[in-house]
Formats: structure tokens, C-alpha cells, sequence
């Protein structure tokens, strides 16, 4: 990969595409909050490395790289022979899906990729239509959180606290995120808040990738650590909960999310603090019939025992926090049934979770 | 201060004092879990900075190196004068006093050494009972400890999984703890349990203080970030809460700890999980009339945005973990209040809340 802008950072997509170089362009997301770079990916194979070693996270994020990365593999075939043609599109899908294999996402943005290059009669055309189509792709995943922005900023008044978790901002996304983007909405119509940043251990990501974002847009904002949230609450300190979701079910209501979402729903509810779930639709999953049934991904102990940082040489290092001879358990996620939450914010409007099913045909729901 | 053990890590006392060097014994607690060392301050001056300088911390720990620091002091005044010998005794408790100035478990024990110390009749043999008092509050703190453990053992069934926070184990006290002294005294009846530390963000004192203990003790222990809880909890994972205490109001049952302990007894009563509270009898306020009038320290922001831990090179270092233009908000305990709380674990056996008031004579109260 090329690092192509370094250094000072200004407001890009986390996901371009560079036409002219057949590059994919990337923030680096592992070298933030403490250096800016974006990459630039040479060919589909570097993509999806880019997506496996996690320079790109996020749903939308890594959907809209998965497409780019299959219309930059699909336009450096030579020839007319199309049945090589598809030949070679196979075997692009098939690395960039094998690079973040239990994702959705990628799947489905390179099946819109590919279904769109069908209306192609020659490999040129089917070329072209790859890109126009990886570039649709990313361009409503921004239109879809602009809406969810427009849907949410009524929740957002003048001089509220807003609790976030862990990061659903523009760096999950193409731009502008799901969780963000009722505050970025609301921030553009000149209202002032301030947000209350869970550090959100163990891979702080409210600490480092919420906390960033947030500094970026110039939005007023304090990172807590994730077991002072309920104090704030006690002492009127919070007034609204925002988060994003991994996964949501259509059928129950429930939400999948970070690790800690669920007890700071809990703390809400005691307190009386809407809590509130922004999403796009492609995170509605319309087949399962129970929270219970979401596998929840147990990740390594080390991120628990230690932490990622920058050291005193300026240089990033994990130290090891925890004493040497213990063990962790460190689940990743966890389930928030629909009675904690007050609100769903979609593009297509706020829904309680419980009426999703109802609403299914509005949501997308085509089965 | 020298440096009499070092390595190799056994059991002992966390405060203790040797007589032939007229030295208070101390585990570095700073150097926890990655180092184990026991330090001889070898003057009442020396005493004093390692209270301040966190050398040792913990209500019972500190109330115990005061005593000792107190009797070290007194104890290398040469003469016979009476009123030269009581300046002097009253400028070694001013300078151990300002050593943590906001906290009452130095006054006490110290207290308790000058009462001693009044009934004899000679400089030699008020040097004597100093020193008899100071062992005495030290060998009352680790009697207490055993009456909790006492008490609080027929909670501890076989098969159990606890979660505890931060750390109330035998480093905050003289030996076996607090909210530890259950478990130990399960442990030597033979009983098999699983103990879930929080990891106790920012400070870490579950990761490291308490994992050390346990692994110590040989205890079956993983440590989980503070975010993870409610999910196991959900999931049936815990089926017991016992925590400490830096002050538990006497007139209304409010117990102020940790931040995060909050947290944690609102999702334990969520999922019918019993929350209990283990505490010596010199932790209860008999004067406070609300936990809103309990002052809550906002602690250094560096805290929250960093962690302290051992790097490659084996060496002991801070990393900056959060966006480095982002600031915190650290407040450093919280208050649950007593509807949350299943028991108050005490020497004197387990109280509801709300019943300590009543049961006042029983627990102290001299008011």
C-alpha cells in the first residue's frame, strides 16, 4: 500500500475509490487518534489484506470496500473473452470475502457489484458497470446515514449530554456513521450538546475512534471510563443514549453491539434516560428468532490484560496491565432485549424495536 | 527505604513492623503485579511518604502503617522529659496525618496508639505501649477481616461464580481483606468457586491488585473488562456479587465505593442476583445524613486516558491510549444506594442496609 496523504488530518471519506490509479483509498484506522494517514491499495488482493489486518472497520466501511476492491480486481482484466472474464470476477469475490469471513456486509455489496455487471454485454462494459456500481454502493451507504441523521436530530436539543459507546461515527461507515449522525445533524443546525464518550475497553474505541471523530468535527465532548457512566446518570449528568448496532433483530427487537451496550441500557432504564439505537437497514436481520441464538464472538485475552498506546518515544506499544499468571474472558458483544430501548433510528424513521416486524415491508424486508 | 525482599513472592502481612530496626514493613504496592517487594521505611518521615506516595493504600492498610509509623516515631526520642517527649509525639502524628489528609482510618489508629500510650508513666514506657498499641490495631484490623470472613462464608455455596470489584482484598488491609474474606474463608472449608475480577478501569486495581491476590491464594479467577458483567450476568454466569467499601452511611444504608460498583448493583438486582457489601465496622459513617452529601473526588484526567502497564522491554510504563486532543472526566467513586444492597457483610454479622441504624450499638456507635 502507498500512504498518499499523511500527517495533518482534514474530513475525507474513510472509503474512495481513485479511478485514475485503479486504487482504493483508506483511512488507516489502526495508526488512529494518534496519526492520520490514507492508503491507498494497489491492487484487490491488497484490499482485501487492508480489510483482514482491520486499516478498515465498520459496517458500511468494510461493505463499500469489499465493492471497490471487486471493481478494481474486475478492471485489470486484459481481453474479451467473458467466461475468463467471470472467471477472474470469481476469484477476486471469492479473496475479498475470505478476508472478513463472518461478515455480511462484504457479501452483500459485492453481490449488488456483481448483479449490476450482468447488464454488461462486453468485458469493458461490465468493467465500468463494476465501478458505477461499487460507487452507488458507497454513495448510499452516505445517503442512508445522512437519513438516519434527519430522523434522529429531533432527539438532540439544545444544552442535552448524550452518551455514546464504543464507535459507530463515520470511520464505521462511508461518512457521517449511525450513532454520530443525529449529532452531526444537529451540530449543522447550530444546536450545542455535549457528549460523553464511553472509553469502551477493551480496544477503547470510544476512547480513541469516537473521541477522534468528535475532536474532528469540533463537537464539545469528554471521554469517561465505561464504569463512571452510571454515576453520571445518578447525579443528572446524561440526559440521552445514542449507540449503533452489529446486528439487529427484526423479528424481536433485540440488538446486538459492543460489549457494555447492554448495561448502560439497564442504567438508562433505571434512570429514565431514553436509550437509543441508530441504524441503517442492512444491519436488520429479518431470520433469526432469538437474541439468544447470535453467536457472541470470544476474542483474545490479551486485549483484556493489556492495552494498546503511545508511549513516551512517541512510539505505539501494548503493555501488559494485568497481573502476569491470570486470564481474561473477553466476549465481544452483547444483546439488548427490546424493553430498554426507547427508540430505533432508521432511515425510513424511529420505530419502537417490537414494531420492526410490523413495519418489515417499509424496513427492506424482502423475504 | 530499603529493600528487604524482592522476587519471589509468599504471603505476608501488608504492614508490619520490625522491632530490632524500629522499620514499618511494606509490600510496594506500586510495583504490583509485575514486581513483589517488601520495603523497610526507616524513619517515621519515611512512613509518612509511603502513605502519600501510594507505597501502600487501602482504609485498613493505612490505619495500620499510621499506628506503626506513629510508634516508630516516638519510639527514637532519646530523654526523659515528659513535655519535650509529647511535642515531639505530637509533631510524628502531624506529619503521618498530613500524609493522607482526607482520610479518617489514620486518625483513628493513631488515635488509638496516644490513648495507649497515656497511661504510661515514663518516656520508656510510653515508647513500649505505643508500640503495643499500634500491634494490637494492626493484629484488630486482621481479626475483623477473619469475623467478615466468618460471616460471610455461608454465602460462598460450592459451584459458585463472584463477581467483585476493584480491590478489598488483604492488600488494603493487614491481611485477608474485606470483600475477599469470604472467598478465603470458602477456600480453607474446601469449597470450589470461580471468582470474576473487574478489571476496575481506569485504575486497573482489579486486573492487577485482586488477580494478584487470588492468583496468590490460588483461587480460580478470570478478570473481564467492566463492560462485560451484565452480559454474563445475563447469560447466568454470576450468581453472587461482594464488594468493598470506602464509607457506608449508617443512617440510611448507602454504601460509596469504587466507581463502577454502582453499575454493577444495578444490573445485579436486574437479573435477581444477591449484592452484597463486606466491610469492617470502622468504614460506617454514623454522621452523614444522604450519599449526595458524600464528597466524590474528580480525579487526574491522564488516568481515564491512559493505562499504566509493563512494556516489551519488561519495563514499567504509561501508554496514551485516547485521541490525544480529547480530555476526561474521572470521578473516582460512586454511591449505591441501599434498595440494591442484599446484605452488609460485617464483623458483627450480616445486616440489611436499612437495619444498620437500628442496630447501631451493636456496630459501634458511640454518638
Amino acid at each position: 500500500m502507498n500512504v498518499i496523504v499523511s500527517g495533518r488530518s482534514r474530513h475525507y471519506r474513510t472509503v474512495t475509490f481513485d479511478t485514475a490509479r485503479n486504487s482504493v483509498l483508506l483511512i488507516e484506522q489502526r495508526l488512529l487518534p494518534h496519526q492520520f494517514e490514507v492508503v491507498a491499495t494497489r491492487t484487490y488482493r491488497e484490499t482485501a489484506a487492508a480489510i483482514k489486518d482491520m486499516v478498515v472497520r465498520g459496517a458500511g466501511a468494510i461493505g463499500a470496500t469489499a465493492a471497490y476492491g471487486l471493481a478494481q480486481g474486475v478492471r485489470t482484466f486484459r481481453g474479451r473473452d467473458l467466461t475468463r472474464f467471470a472467471q477472474h470476477t470469481a476469484a477476486v469475490y471469492e479473496t475479498l470475502q475470505a478476508a472478513r469471513p463472518t461478515a455480511v456486509d462484504p457479501v452483500n455489496a459485492m453481490n449488488d457489484v456483481r448483479r449490476a455487471m450482468q447488464r454488461g454485454e462486453t468485458v469493458a462494459e461490465q468493467q465500468d458497470l463494476a465501478l458505477a456500481a461499487a460507487e452507488e454502493f458507497a454513495n448510499e451507504d452516505v445517503q442512508h446515514c445522512r437519513e438516519i441523521g434527519q430522523q434522529g436530530v429531533k432527539l438532540i436539543r439544545n444544552g442535552m449530554r448524550v452518551l455514546t459507546h464504543c464507535n459507530a461515527g463515520w470511520l464505521a461507515f462511508v461518512d457521517i456513521g449511525s450513532a454520530t449522525a443525529p449529532l452531526y445533524a444537529a451540530q449543522a443546525k447550530g444546536r450545542k450538546f455535549h457528549v460523553f464518550c464511553d472509553e469502551t475497553r477493551p480496544r477503547s474505541q470510544g476512547a480513541t475512534l469516537t473521541a477522534w471523530e468528535l475532536a474532528q468535527q469540533k463537537i464539545s465532548h469528554q471521554i469517561i471510563a465505561d464504569n463512571a457512566a452510571g454515576h453520571l446518570m445518578q447525579r443528572g449528568e446524561i440526559d440521552l443514549v445514542i449507540v449503533g448496532s452489529d446486528r439487529t433483530l427484526g423479528r424481536t427487537g433485540e440488538v446486538a453491539n459492543k460489549i457494555g451496550t447492554y448495561t448502560k441500557a439497564v442504567l438508562a432504564r433505571r434512570h429514565g434516560i431514553p436509550f437509543y439505537v441508530a441504524i441503517p437497514l442492512s444491519t436488520i436481520d429479518w431470520q433469526l428468532k432469538s437474541g439468544f441464538a447470535i453467536p457472541i464472538e470470544e476474542r483474545h485475552d490479551h486485549e483484556v490484560l493489556g492495552a494498546w498506546g503511545i508511549n513516551s518515544r512517541r512510539l505505539r506499544e501494548y503493555v501488559r496491565v494485568a497481573n502476569p499468571t491470570s486470564t481474561a474472558r473477553n466476549p465481544g458483544f452483547d444483546v439488548t432485549p427490546p424493553d430498554l430501548i426507547a427508540g430505533i433510528i432508521t432511515p425510513a424513521g424511529i420505530f419502537k424495536p417490537k414494531d420492526l416486524w410490523a413495519k418489515r415491508r417499509a424496513l427492506g424486508f424482502t423475504g
